[in-house]
């Protein structure tokens, strides 16, 4: 599929294009791949390929560090009651000043878990609705301030922007967006009605994550140099129970790291993305679909053209000249891994498979052993490092933790998630993920496939801000007061 | 430094070039920018970067799989005797059949270490040379098996190219080359010539590396799908160390993975590569020179121009669909690490931060515990790891291991290099390492910066077999009697 794209480009984007065809040596321009039809080109003078930027429309402004007026209680519509939706609802019904007021679900059925949740706790009955146009009736309601959307991955888009077209803000599960369209479609809804438009990214409120980030803000890391992040899980025990088998079909389909959020989140955040710094530009690689085929197979059909590879990778370098690097495998039996990684000038962090923080030297630290073996050769002493992470815990992680562990959802961090967005709301203030964010961490998809599409030449991260990312100064949770 | 290298290109190497200057759209041709001025040129189809590959002179063959006649003892010399070359006499002089004829260094009192070693093992006193060309005198005389290069990176090549045009096997300290030129003289010369040319890797005899790669080939891991590797070493201790500071100063001078061998060979045996399989083509991306403009300050000067940067990123295609992943940092406060990684289809291996093996299933394992627990969403437990490592440890790492822990040097893998070396040289054996890989895995330094240079532009690997990667099959260390 090579279609010259950069001559359409030219008058779309005014950026430089390729050779046009009407040059005698037309033939020595490189043609471009675009596996899903978004319009490219390269720029000449670097070599990188650009995705078109949409022109904001008239009037319209960004929406960093949206805030509302505070609420006093969040009322909540949920969309999607398979996978991931009857824990939200339970989650939810453990949040104070919040009111359930609606379950959709395509099947009817699937809606008795969630009420059960909210009988459990004490919680009025939620309405429901469901079939095909149920989730629409919902966005409809005029009593809902936010729809929470936990349903397969190519509902999400449409689903969030009918959402914020009926004036309500939106939750949306990972990846908010499947490709740059939608991506834009995202920001540029958010834009239109000013409305929250925040992706459930849950492992960005993971402990570890948490506490690093809250070192990384006190500087123990120095300047950050480089950051990983990855999803690296074997789903061999969960490819069949994806309705209609639309991840495994999506997988089918599709090359590029289709499921990059769960790395970026924690990366991006720790790396000040649209915070003062933006990523720049990309490159990706994949392996041949060694193991997808066989997994079709097994379920009794055959695909000869399996798109996506067992590994990816990717590498982005930002404006402020770190780096990121983020991986995908689904299909291979390696023990689960999200990478999490932190490389500084006076410190380092690391997840899997082991958790340890490395420094230069231990500065500003009360409290903290002064270990002998304390070098930067090796982690620091496990007690050293217990109490680093609890003289660095962070503020939200302090507030929530006994109730995150009891209420649960991957280890906590998904209700200190959903606190955090409900505790937002409450106080009016920008959200701990903004659209910007949605879009960024889901762009990976696309831009990686492009990437890999071309031999894996390097592709631009559109800011999707459209010039805004040097409105706040380093990425912040935002407390009551502020 | 901006040149359009392509024109000069297209003539040499018959492959597709950018548009010419005199398309009167030349300035939408891309620049391609050459650190170190190789001929560069772009290839329109793919858009990958492609160097020269200079044409094998007439006459001349492939030295793949190279074999001599058996010696009755290996006669050796040796130039370098600052860092590494000291131990390995020490390690020559515990080997036996050896005959260590001469140590040359520069500096005439840095041999009495050597001699001491020798007389520890009742050898006889070496023949003594030194100043500016006593390597050459070295190199020279007529009673010389190997000469062995243990110096500064910059005089690699030509001792070595030297010692092959007189008529000596040559061994060299990693990295081998430090540009595609150096590989190349590196290359043309052995088959000038037609003697063994083999690079000092010595990680590649570490044990994990060891049993994973046979476990690899008797099949463990399934079709090998990814393979990861670095140097990740903090080098504060030791910079000043260096005569002349020839190691800062190759960092400041140069961007790219400067250093990648250490990752690059365990990577390349498990992948098979000119064994069958060859890599295709490598993009990398550095972050900025964070750190290194500090370590010039400590030594009392200043460079605002520090080339290096802190982390480098490789990664690479191979013709077989896998990928190859490669990092370098000596600078940041991290544990080391060579992160010395294999993904395959039905298992995985892991090196650090902990040594770990994971299996979708255990096939063909008597001896091994049948655990419960043996899933491959963890690593196997640490009983399983054992008996595997024990039934799978490599016949070299058997045949060696009780002298290695003994004579030592890195936790014994420099004796059983040299003890390989030794035992290919006395029994008319291909080298478990020869010329090809010297130059690949050196190449990744001047690819790199190449990448770098062109937006982490995709750069063509070249074939140092010059279409000869495919006569073996497989990676193999050759046995007495093969």
């Amino acid at each position: 599929m090579k279609q010259l794209k950069s001559i359409l480009a030219l008058s779309l984007s005014g950026i430089l294009a390729i050779a046009p065809l009407s040059c005698s040596h037309s033939t020595d321009a490189t043609e471009l791949n675009s596996p899903d039809g978004t319009i490219l080109s390269l720029d000449a003078e670097t070599g990188i390929i650009k995705t078109a930027i949409p022109e904001r429309a008239q009037g319209q402004e960004d929406v960093v560090a949206l805030r509302h007026a505070p609420m006093d209680s969040v009322r909540v519509g949920f969309i999607g009651q398979g996978m991931r939706g009857p824990g939200a609802v339970y989650r939810f019904a453990n949040i104070d000043r919040t009111s359930i007021k609606a379950l959709c679900d395509k099947h009817a059925d699937r809606l008795a878990r969630g009420q059960q949740y909210l009988a459990d706790a004490g919680r009025p009955k939620a309405d429901e609705y469901s079939g095909e146009e149920g989730w629409k009736e919902l966005c409809e309601r005029p009593d809902i301030d936010l729809v929470y959307i936990t349903t397969d991955w190519e509902n999400h888009v449409p689903m969030a922007v009918y959402a914020m077209e009926h004036g309500k803000n939106v939750a949306v599960e990972v990846p908010a967006a499947m490709n740059l369209d939608e991506c834009w479609q995202l920001v540029n809804t958010a834009e239109k009605t000013r409305l929250h438009c925040m992706m459930l990214e849950n492992c960005v409120y993971d402990f570890f994550e948490l506490t690093t980030l809250n070192m990384a803000r006190q500087g123990l890391f120095g300047d950050i140099v480089h950051v990983e992040g990855s999803y690296i899980h074997n789903l061999d025990d969960f490819w069949d129970a994806y309705e209609g088998n639309w991840r495994l079909d999506f997988n089918e389909k599709h090359r590029g790291d289709v499921y990059a959020t769960h790395g970026m989140g924690p990366a991006c955040q720790i790396a000040d993305i649209h915070r003062g710094n933006k990523m720049d530009y990309i490159v990706s690689m994949d392996t041949k679909a060694f193991t997808g085929p066989g997994i079709v197979e097994k379920q009794g059909r055959k695909n000869d053209s399996f798109q996506n590879g067992d590994h990816t990778m990717s590498m982005i370098k930002t404006a402020k000249g770190q780096t990121i690097h983020i991986q995908h495998d689904v299909l291979n039996p390696r023990p689960y891994t999200r990478m999490y990684q932190v490389t500084g000038t006076d410190g380092f962090a690391n997840k899997y498979p082991i958790e340890g923080y490395a420094f230069r030297e231990i500065k500003d630290c009360d409290g903290v052993p002064d270990h002998e073996n304390l070098t930067y050769h090796d982690f620091v002493p496990e007690s050293v490092k217990a109490s680093l992470m609890e003289r660095y815990k962070h503020p939200i992680q302090a507030e929530t933790e006994a109730t995150a562990r009891k209420v649960g959802g991957h280890g906590g961090m998904d209700y200190i998630m959903d606190y955090r967005l409900v505790y937002c709301l409450l106080n009016g203030l920008p959200l701990d993920q903004d659209v910007y964010d949605a879009a960024e961490w889901s762009s990976i998809s696309e831009l990686s496939r492009i990437s890999i599409a071309n031999s894996s030449a390097p592709v631009e991260v559109p800011d999707f801000t459209r010039g805004a990312w040097k409105k706040l100064d380093g990425y912040h949770h935002f407390m009551k007061g502020e």
